[in-house]
């Protein structure tokens, strides 16, 4: 369709719920496997280890109706325009993380540096950096 | 639905063809309108001109079957995953543009420093800077 998102692979983490990940993947994130499903492989070629690049993930959890939010879930905050704020909450929950990759197999497992999204999010793109 | 992006806004700009945009933003593009939908409005609250964001466009011209490319179609390239490239035939036709907001009025109307995309491409989300 359209304008349906395509997952073309899922993340393999330790962070099991939303309480525990991070704010953002440079905030003590642990490393993560991304697991590209095997329909996507061949646009993994020429990704190498040891380079950044940018991981887009759909933050399945997301409330997509949220319009404004109190960064960093600090109460005392004044209420801020999502496009202003990487909060998940948002229209189009895309999560853009720049992340080293650590090792990638034949299979399409790749493991990344650090990652603040929990288990089982989906993956739905991989770019240079900007 | 779940999986289907929102189109929060379209990009108003000069460029009517693929054949006349530039391969990156950064690479003569023009300046462009992107117009916010008034359902989002909200969510542009405290965007402020001067400042670059990333933009978030969806191309909605791609191919989104397309796993490899020759980058900056060269004929004479190697054919490149597509996880390794900014081309947008891709499974998830997402552009990502880092802009400056040149002027932003009340009804959602933000002229932006170059873009690279053509007239009436939808908008899918704005981000602060990584």
């Amino acid at each position: 369709m359209y304008k349906t998102i395509k997952y073309i692979g899922k993340v393999s983490t330790r962070l099991v719920s939303i309480e525990e990940c991070p704010l953002q993947e440079t905030e003590n994130a642990p490393e993560a496997i991304v697991e590209i499903y095997p329909e996507y492989l061949e646009a993994t070629k020429n990704l190498k280890i040891g380079t950044e690049v940018l991981l887009f993930t759909w933050l399945h959890k997301a409330n997509r109706t949220t319009l404004t939010c109190k960064p960093r879930n600090d109460e005392s905050a004044a209420l801020t325009g999502i496009f202003s704020t990487r909060s998940p909450d948002r229209p189009n929950p895309i999560g853009i993380h720049q992340v080293k990759i650590l090792s990638i197999s034949k299979k399409g497992t790749i493991k990344i540096s650090q990652l603040e999204v929990i288990n089982g999010t989906p993956v739905i793109d991989i770019k240079p950096i900007l």
